[in-house]
């Protein structure tokens, strides 16, 4: 076992919970598996994923006490079931694992949509089973259980969302859970989060899968120097235009309310700045590029950003940032 | 002197020029002179700049041999000339250097637009000066000399879009030049390039910025949790957000018609994508963010892309790509 980075929990002599079940072990289940198991925080992993490569894939890197076919198996005993499946998939995911749950246990999640979540899961959970749902916010464009890693979570916000009259003490234990993982942890409505996140996350997503596919339709030539000349600033887009599409297809799915009020935002602004450039507008567009500048200047302050240029991709001569 | 990075030329015993002039010492010419210093691309390298705090910081970092308080000083006796200054101020350098310039001397630019540059340039030059345009494709978001380096042009293209009858032997010797400094170089017609770049760099920036801006103006308590939760994408999109407004400024005044054709095919795209997401077309939304991966991994395979996940900023316990 590898050290535990500064800022986890050091390996917890008594564990959080007796049996953590992780339904679905992408980057981000297979990252709280790693984590887990650093940190002592759950005594056994179980796991179980219903796609059998993955299964296979978890078997061999060891990722987990026990390796399930079924959610339902994998939840049973459990005082911690996480689901880290798309948005899309929780209510049936919910539905199968109702039936094996105990009462006390929690049932939590990390989706990136938190009002479908609550309304999709709920409605299965026997009485005495506490729904807890979070959003950790973090993670990278890759996908599945090679890309996890024990460190994702660390000094990155987790968002608690309880529904309302939530049990203190449930909430309380997800908390401690998330902070074990090295988690700066929130709390706020489901609806807060939806809209935050519309803005923060899921509208810069849809935009980078825009323009990507923009220029994926230009003719074939044009393409090609696309590709070739990227590092002009287009390759920035890539990056989260190349994050999982059944995630991101059910975060715009299920979130789509608050995603399309922050599109239209979006689109008022774009029209603003498409007729400062259609009309030269010289002062318009200087006073709005030096005031975009200060946001990313607040980020790298609160510690959500690398202070180095080019997020450090740049050369190892390159200054490194204040 | 430092070692040369891998890919740069060794340090010429002859160099290419007697003394290359640099008007404008930000990002872009510090690093020419950096790595001219470096390489021995030019024997003698004069400096000028039009703001007195930009040439003191010139003369403390010693990166220059002669530094003018005018361009038309420094520009004396150069046999390569190059105009590091934001597009929109070319052609008062270029009127203000053409009566120092000596007959074989070549002029050439870093500017992002060039069919403009080519305009403005040209008819302040005397009979026997070469213009050769060039265009290195590389930066990263920070401004001014302390922000250069000398690898910034390593493994990245250089583009020369050389003007209708321009004399072969000076279009080569600027290709020699920024092929010792490490750059691939490329040649197409000013036309050409601006195109491309509308697409792989100057409408990136401009819905970079206007994604920025759209947060800055949210009320303020949601603009705070909006730099707060930044790592599920957003923070991104801020760093070429966060790029020098007077250089972004004229690159979206001088390549006007071809941001806007660009534009316009992004704005269609985003109401189709809009209209899925509205409509629940979950098909739709799977084949365009499936398609979308594809043309990273093809910028990842030409090297113009790191393969680490997060760019890199990832914990050093991630997958570091294949």
């Amino acid at each position: 076992m590898g050290a535990v980075p500064d800022g986890m929990s050091a390996p917890r002599a008594k564990p959080l919970f007796e049996r953590i079940a992780i339904i679905g072990l992408g980057l981000i289940g297979s990252s709280i598996a790693r984590a887990v198991r650093r940190t002592n925080a759950a005594a056994i992993i179980a796991a179980s994923d219903a796609q059998p490569r993955v299964l296979a894939r978890v078997r061999e890197l060891g990722l987990a006490d026990e390796i399930s076919e079924t959610a339902e198996e994998a939840a049973r005993g459990a005082d911690l079931v996480i689901l880290c499946v798309p948005v899309g998939a929780n209510a049936d995911v919910a539905r199968r694992i109702g039936p094996s749950l105990t009462r006390g246990a929690i049932v939590s999640d990390v989706g990136s949509v938190k009002a479908a979540v609550e309304l999709a899961v709920a409605p299965h959970l026997p009485a005495g089973v506490h729904l807890v749902p979070a959003h950790p916010v973090a993670g990278t464009e890759q996908s599945g259980p090679d890309a996890g890693f024990v460190s994702l979570f660390l000094h990155r916000w987790c968002i608690i969302t309880p529904p309302e009259g939530a049990d203190p003490a449930a909430v309380e234990r997800v908390r401690e859970f998330w902070r074990a993982l090295g988690s700066n942890v929130e709390t706020m409505t489901a609806a807060h989060h939806d809209l935050v996140l519309a803005i923060t996350s899921h509208l810069p997503h849809l935009i980078a899968y825009n323009i990507v596919g923009t220029a994926a339709d230009l003719e074939e030539a044009l393409r090609a120097e696309v590709i070739k000349f990227s590092a002009g600033g287009f390759r920035d887009f890539t990056r989260i235009a190349a994050s999982d599409p059944t995630m991101w297809r059910d975060v715009f799915l299920y979130n789509k309310d608050a995603v399309l009020e922050m599109l239209g935002r979006f689109n008022e602004d774009l029209s603003a700045l498409q007729r400062m450039i259609r009309r030269g507008d010289s002062d318009g567009l200087f006073e709005l590029f030096t005031r975009t500048r200060a946001i990313r200047m607040g980020i790298v302050a609160v510690g959500q950003e690398t202070a180095a240029p080019d997020f450090g991709r740049a050369r190892e001569d390159a200054p490194q940032g204040a």
